[in-house]
Order: C-alpha cells, then sequence, then structure tokens
C-alpha cells in the first residue's frame, strides 16, 4: 500500500489559530529600566506626578512679571536649574533664568535672553510678553494620574524615557519564553568540525537561535539529537524540564527515520501535523505537559519561513505584544512567478519602495534547501492558490520582515 | 549687547557629512556564530565547499536508475541521510533513501514513497521518472568559491544560517562602538529617589542608552554630570580613555550654565553648534583626540530626534553598515499640520497602510519636553521650510523609525 501521512492537512490560518489557543501571555515581571528594551509592558502605567512637576522656564532668559511696563528692571537674583533661590519677582525686578529652572514667585513669564541687555545689575527690556510665555505650567506633558504606557506596549527608547521621567526605576514586564532548540538528523555536524561523506553542517539550529533572539524569546540550544527514540527522549526531557517552547527541526517527513510525531504523540498531543503551505508543509504542532513544541521541518528555508509564520507570532503573542502579526502590505511584481498553484507558497523577495509603490523581486531559485534565497529579502511574498502564474505588474500581498528599502533620499 | 551664539547654523545636510566625515567604520574581529546577530560582516564571505557537498535525496523514497524498466525491483539497501550504505544501485535494484542523504553509486534519480508499494523486499514502481529527479546536485545551493555574503551585510538569522551551513564557526564583523552616555545639569535625580523642590528626573541617559543599543553600539551610562567645569572634565576624561564616542545631553543651549562647549573648544574642534532644525537646533559635534563628540540638547524629544538624524547614522556607519540611513516614503497627511516656517521640523507621527498608501497622524502636541509625543511613534515627519502650513491630504516625506502599521490582514 502507498505510503501517506495520517495528519490531515490544516490552512495556515486554523493552524495559527490552534497554536494562539496554545500560546496564552507568560506572566509578569519586574526588570529595572536599563533591561526593558524590546521588552512588553505587563501593565498600564500611571504617571506618579505631573510633567513638568513645577512650574519650568521653557528658554533661557528673565523670569518677569508680564504686566510690568518698566524698560529697565533690577536683577535682583538668578534662578537656575536644580537650584531654588529665596527670591520674588517684585514689579521693576527680574531674575535670570536657565531653562528648566522653576519659575520663582511673582513672576508670570520668561522673557528669552535675546530680547534683553544686561549690565551692571540692570536688564533692558526690548520688547513685551504675554503672562505665561515661555513657562511650562505644572502637568502640561503629562498630568497627575494619567495613563502613560498601555498595557500590551513593546519598550523602545522613548517609552523607556518616559518612564524614567516621571521616576520609575523598574517596570513590569511580560517574561520572555525560553526557548530550547533542538537540531535532529545523525547527518549533521557542528560548524568548524571536518564532514565525513554524506554529512552537513547544522544551520537551522544558529539561523532559529537568531530568529528566537528577534522574536524576544531566550534561545537555549540543545544540540544536535541522532535519529534514535532514545536520543530524542532524552532531549525532549531536558527541554521540558526548564522552558517554555521546544523547537526542533527535521525529522518531521516521512522517512523511515522520522521519528519525532510518533514520541509527541506518546507523550503529548499533536494539534496538527501538516500545513497547506510552501514551503514548510510537514510543520508539525503538539503540546507537551502544557508546553508549547514546535517540530519544523529540517531544509533551512523551510525551517525558517515555518519559524515566521508560526513561531514568532507565538512567541510574540506569549511576551504579550498586541502585534503579534508581521505587517503585510501590498507589492507589486517586477517580474512574472510561477508558484504553487495548491498551497499557499511563500517566495523570499526583496521588497523596494520606488516613487510611491512598493516593488518585489524574487531573490532567485526558491528551493527550500537554498538559504540563499533567504539573504537580502526583507519580504516573504504571500501567493495564493491559483493557476500557478502571476504576471509582472501584478499585486500581491508581502509579508514585511524588515522595512522596505528605499533609495537613499538627499537629506534636505 | 544682545546675547547671540558665536555658533552658525548649518544644513541638516551639512552637518551629516561633517560627522560621516568623522566616523569612519571601526576595525573588524572576529566572533562565534552565536554572537553574530545583527552584527555587519567585515569581509566577503566565500564558499569554502560547495552547497550540497554531494548529491542529495530531496525527498524521502528509492533511489533508482530513470532508465531501468522493471516494474518490481528488488530493495538491496537503505542510505539514511548521515550514512554512507556499501551498496550500488543495479537495474532491477533500488535502495532506501531519506530526504538529505547522500545518492548512492549508480542510481540517478529519487522517486517519492508515495508513488511505491514495498512488500517484502520488493518495491512496485507506479510512475516514471526523469533521470535527476529529486536529486540535489553537487553545489546546486552554492558553488565553492562563490560569494555568499558582501561585506557590509547586517547578519539575520538567515545569513547566520548560511555561514553555519558552509561550516563557519566564526565570523568576521565590524566592531561595535562603545558609547560613553553623560546626563548634565544640577537639576537631575535619578529614578526611584525622592525628587527636590525645582528637580526633575534623569530621562535622557536612559532613552539614549536604548537608542545607542538599538543602533547596534554598546551603552556605557557614566552617570550625571553636575554643572561645574570640574566635573564636566573629570566625565569627559574618563569618556575618552576608554569609548569609540561620547554622547551628552544638556547644557548646549546658551544659558549661563552651558559649559560643555566652551570646553570642547578647549580640548578639541567643534565642528558645528547649531543646526538650522527643531526641536534639536542646538546640537553640538566635536572631536576630541580623534573621538566623535555629540552635544546633544537636554529636552528628551530634542536628544531623541537629534539622536536619529545625526547619532544613529554615525554609529550605523561606523559599523560598516551600508545602509545607515532610516528608510524615507511618502506619506499623505491625515490632518492639516502648522510646522515651522523657517526649519527644517521633525514631527513624530505614526504611519499606517490605509488601501495602498502611508497615512500619517502626528502624535498630539509636538512640545520638544514631550516625550509622550514620541510613544507610538513609528516615523518622523520631514517638515522643510514654508509658509508653515500643509493641509491634509498633502504629501510629505517620513522617516521610518520602526515598519508601518497595517491593518491586521486576515491571514489565507
Amino acid at each position: 500500500m502507498p505510503v501517506s501521512s495520517p495528519y490531515p492537512l490544516v490552512t495556515i490560518a486554523q493552524a495559527l489559530q490552534t497554536i494562539l489557543a496554545h500560546c496564552p501571555p507568560l506572566a509578569g515581571e519586574t526588570v529595572p529600566l536599563t533591561a526593558a528594551l524590546n521588552r512588553v509592558l505587563a501593565a498600564d502605567i500611571l504617571a506618579p506626578m505631573p510633567m513638568p512637576p513645577f512650574p519650568a522656564a521653557a528658554k533661557d532668559g528673565y523670569a518677569v512679571i508680564a504686566a510690568d511696563p518698566s524698560r529697565r528692571r533690577r536683577l535682583i537674583g538668578e534662578q537656575m536649574a536644580g537650584h531654588m533661590a529665596d527670591v520674588r519677582v517684585e514689579p521693576g525686578t527680574v531674575v535670570r533664568i536657565t531653562t528648566g529652572a522653576a519659575i520663582p514667585p511673582g513672576a508670570d513669564a520668561v522673557l528669552m535672553v535675546e530680547y534683553t541687555t544686561e549690565q551692571d545689575g540692570w536688564v533692558a527690556i526690548e520688547t513685551t510678553v504675554a503672562p505665561g510665555t515661555d513657562i511650562r505650567p505644572v502637568g502640561q506633558d503629562i498630568a497627575a494620574g494619567e495613563r502613560i504606557l498601555s498595557c500590551g506596549t513593546v519598550l523602545g527608547p522613548a517609552e523607556i524615557g518616559l518612564l524614567a521621567a516621571v521616576g520609575q526605576a523598574t517596570v513590569p514586564v511580560y517574561r520572555r519564553p525560553r526557548v530550547a532548540i533542538l537540531s535532529t538528523g545523525d547527518e549533521l555536524r557542528e560548524p568548524g568540525e571536518p564532514l565525513g561523506p554524506g554529512q552537513i553542517y547544522d544551520a537551522n539550529r544558529f539561523s532559529l537561535a537568531a530568529a528566537v533572539a528577534l522574536a524576544g524569546g531566550l534561545p537555549h540550544p540543545l544540540g544536535i539529537a541522532v535519529d534514535t527514540p532514545e536520543a530524542l527522549q532524552a532531549f525532549l526531557a531536558e527541554a521540558l524540564a526548564d522552558h517554555d517552547v521546544l523547537l526542533t527541526s527535521g525529522g518531521v517527513s516521512m522517512g523511515r527515520l522520522d521519528l519525532l510525531k510518533p514520541i509527541l504523540e506518546s507523550r503529548g498531543t499533536v494539534h496538527f501535523g501538516r500545513v497547506l503551505m510552501k514551503p514548510g508543509k510537514p510543520v508539525t504542532f503538539a503540546t507537551l505537559e502544557g508546553r508549547p513544541v514546535f517540530a519544523l521541518p529540517g531544509f533551512p528555508v523551510s525551517a525558517l519561513v515555518a519559524f515566521e509564520l508560526f513561531v514568532r507570532p507565538a512567541l510574540r503573542h506569549m511576551q504579550g505584544d498586541h502585534a503579534w502579526q508581521r505587517p503585510r502590505v501590498p507589492v507589486t511584481l517586477a517580474h512574472d512567478l510561477h508558484h504553487d498553484p495548491e498551497r499557499v507558497e511563500y517566495q523570499r523577495a526583496r521588497v523596494v519602495l520606488e516613487g510611491d509603490r512598493f516593488v518585489a523581486t524574487t531573490t532567485g531559485p526558491q528551493g527550500s534547501g537554498r538559504l540563499l534565497s533567504l539573504v537580502g529579502a526583507n519580504a516573504l511574498l504571500e501567493l495564493p492558490p491559483g493557476n500557478g502564474f502571476l504576471p509582472a505588474g501584478a499585486t500581491v500581498t508581502a509579508l514585511l520582515l524588515h522595512p522596505p528599502a528605499t533609495a537613499t533620499a538627499s537629506v534636505l
């Protein structure tokens, strides 16, 4: 009898829905602000204080009474940022002030230094100002109690600066998933070691570890498992002991040595074992003791494409990121393109902004072992089933892996 | 006499040209592949071996002679990936083979397992194959000696996988710049400590450290310098001792306590001290003992915008990245917008893909102290001088800080 897979083909949407249901956000933890870059907020942040916390000078100059008619006024003191002079501005007087310093009592405006002349303790005023000029009132930027950041926000430089500005030395974030990474296959050797006949270097452990790190996970490469049930069982035990996610590559197609699926079946639940896509069809998703296991195909391109489609969304979702999907944009094909007529095919492409539209060029032969097809690619073209041919100029959807390239614009 | 800056206003293009001339790529270093993520290649990489290194099965099945007319053939052995069976395929025989295994001598095609029936040591063949079918010939993906990666390439998961695949355990990359970060100002306190009157928390050291890390630099926050020449001189000595770049914030506008520029003048060369832009006008660039020093304004938004425009390009350039600029894309304004009529203004905005065009909405009041204007922003609108008003629907240029947001497309 012909050998055939016992696993029904599921759609990408079905696969993703199943995965997300089994990959809820992890618990929160508190980290110092200096370790918060790229983490995802696990709570709303309310400002514990207004910003600025006191009426502050927006410019260097003189704190004045706006309605004071005097053209020459006596300099009675200096208010520097971070210091509080014991002085009060009265009609006929000014206080020298620096940007960010608290407005001294009595004053209701700041006169920029450019509009004044100071000599021998007197300041000549060459203009008039409205009350409030160049004063940043209490709470102008942020009111006390205002929600300044929402749960689920990814923390970048601005968000971290904002947290520091309101005095937060630590921040609640979702825990990063610990991801065990295992390559399987008797043919695999470590880079740097000599190759024997029929052997190749393990690429997936390295590429997947990098992909996990970029997705915010903590990659823990476990090594290479040889093709025996005992070796796989041992690695599985190690992986489950101390990780949130297990990621394997190889051992999921239909050869005699594809041992992984039966082991996953025996120890947990295999939710799907084939997906209607190319490359990546044999991608398998299971849960063991409540922990998600992604068994990716062994071909390096298949493994990375399946990672993009399924593992990265899972890792972002586990970190509480609302934007767990890559942006999808319409792109124009620069050339004719043949694709799989029956499965959604993901072709690697370089997307460049030309004028006001995105133009996509594929990265050469799309063989699933050809890692060169991913080098320089900033997008995956998402090609739905059809007649297998798309002409130059057709519009298709692209998942953006990196921002689109643009011609280096001349800076203004 | 009115106080005025001794520094001429330079354009952004002039400023950037000056900076890049003083920030050449750093030396190369060799790192393990596991530490190569996001680093920039410092040399071309030639494949030391072909890929695949031997003729390999592309599918699970049987190694056969394509021209063999026999419908039933004897199974004479098994060639598994990573193993070399001592067997030769002759007419009337087949060898079972798994994906990735070396094609045994004699065979010139692989017949997929799906088209066969195996029973009692014999295999029934239900189809014919052309010679070469499902064999990946030596060098199909990569020829020996082929340039697989170019100097200046940023290493992502695919590039790292490719290096592993050709056996490279280490990789030559440009050194990451060590960046000393200093905040200046008597008014600054550490987050987590209580604030006194007239004091605020230091935000820039945290936001700039995060921005440096995102740009690939190694941030080393030095602390807060009080407003005395002695304190600044001491920090400067520490910074120059062991860093490639010094980044300060505060102390560059025109107040009495803006001490930094004179110190930079006395110890090195100030190349420019004002730029025709908003925010960020007082941004200053100097070299001390050959090392670049960026003195950024103290307002948190001004500091981050100036970082984006000047420091990030410098740090990418020092790392040998050809793509040292952010992508610039045309965007459509969602609303009317007022801007500075005389200086290029950078307004923070959220850019969303609607249909096939980018639509930009600014992030509220654009005050240079209002860090909230950067929260959620994925772009800086680059608004050239003009009449100070742009209507809804106008097209302007945006620097993309993050990929554009898109409506969450329904997955296929």
